[in-house]
């Protein structure tokens, strides 16, 4: 079975990149677990594990945000994943940035490499 | 510092993704620990931690197929890197494809999405 290539560490995770299908972007570094793997299969919207929280996240659940995965793609050790998605809303990041990855090294310090697309208030206050 | 605002898990490391900042392909997924970034900001060489190893893993060392690491982003959390490199030689994977994410889940398994550009043995032998 296709779940037995994936070799999932000592807490039953393996970490997935989600990258938008439309240019590449990465959007973001999250976890999954092997029911939010097969659920992501199934329904084909991308579902992680939160860690935080200890339980499947259905990724844009609160801020409508979700990802339609295009493709799964596996590495050649079976330790790592790849969600190619299309971002409904254009935002994947809780900041409200496109990208989690806003924070570029330049001159010794992180710099903001982006801007806020909605703010938090307004993305989440929208879909409670 | 800039190092500070890197949250490492309890074995001190974080996972890094390496992007080729040409295309924005994603190339592979490893880890590093704060020695390892350190030598990458000196360096401008990709340089991770090997779990497997367990030591300084400086990326390209034994195919010759070093990363030269243009930027360096961080994410909202603090827990994930991206690497954005010039891959030396266009491989980044010890298969001899391109990336590491060379599998692509299809039709219920696992199939190659693309070709090995430099068979291993020739690779890892023209540096040894």
């Amino acid at each position: 079975m296709l779940l037995d290539e994936i070799k999932f560490d000592s807490k039953g995770l393996i970490p997935v990149i989600a990258q938008d299908v439309a240019d590449n972007a990465v959007l973001m570094l999250a976890w999954a677990n092997k029911d939010a793997i097969e659920e992501t299969i199934q329904t084909g919207f991308g579902t992680y594990f939160s860690r935080s929280r200890s339980k499947l996240w259905r990724k844009g659940e609160e801020s409508g945000n979700r990802q339609i995965v295009k493709e799964i793609l596996l590495d050649c050790d079976g330790d790592a994943l790849i969600y190619k998605v299309e971002q409904v809303g254009g935002i994947a990041c809780h900041t409200g940035h496109r990208s989690c990855f806003y924070k570029t090294l330049r001159d010794g310090s992180w710099k903001e490499n982006s801007e806020v697309i909605k703010s938090p208030e307004v993305m989440y206050a929208n879909h409670r």
